[in-house]
């Protein structure tokens, strides 16, 4: 059998490990942390979603990015539909321990409209241009 | 005289324009948009705070970055008591409008910290390593 192309270099966390991590964060918006996730090969940003604690600990402890949906308000394992997991490579946390960096392998594609990123509209003048292909 | 350094590619856009260009933004947030700043040279991701609409205006029409502070609830052009400006290069919004990615030359350090980068820690097991000197 073949190597996957892409491994998954977190190593994870025991639990408790993970609690004591997730708990030293500021969730500050609205009981959440927001997080950035970017692409580990490409630098691309891919998303910004929310995390909760519980969320957090998820990331931590299976090395498969989760973020709490604030629409369906309930835990969201990225890729749990679509497939398009975001595997975990490394997680920053900023100056102020509100906001998470986090660097993955992208499954897929990151965006629900079918694109690589969530950002694939750059303002250009007064119109909004599409960056990237689907 | 030497060229500088770092140029601004963005082209300012007149107020009418930024205006409707920031009022089609979705201001979901408690009234504000998360932006991201990623250095447009390294592709490091710089920052995370957010934007009222004057403040994407101002974005818009100076060239320079601004945000709304939520701790100081007021305007505030990055870098005007520190220096370390960010000079915009290219805009892009999220799937959901309530996202912006601002590609930047970031004069000096971005983070109030000294760092080059607010996320200049890393999780490491059960541990946030520093992983930039200041």
């Amino acid at each position: 059998m073949s190597k996957p192309k892409f491994i998954n270099r977190w190593i994870p966390l025991e639990s408790k490990t993970a609690e004591g991590v997730a708990g030293s964060l500021n969730y500050r918006h609205n009981g959440l942390v927001i997080v950035v996730a970017q692409d580990v090969e490409t630098a691309e940003v891919l998303m910004v979603a929310f995390a909760n604690k519980d969320a957090v600990v998820k990331t931590l402890t299976t090395g498969r990015v989760h973020y709490w949906s604030t629409s369906r308000k309930k835990l969201w394992l990225k890729g749990e539909t679509s497939g398009h997991f975001q595997n975990l490579e490394e997680i920053y946390v900023d100056c102020d321990a509100d906001v998470l960096l986090l660097k993955v392998h992208q499954v897929g594609k990151a965006c629900h409209t079918g694109h690589r990123t969530c950002f694939y509209r750059r303002i250009k003048g007064e119109e909004l241009v599409e960056t990237e292909g689907s």
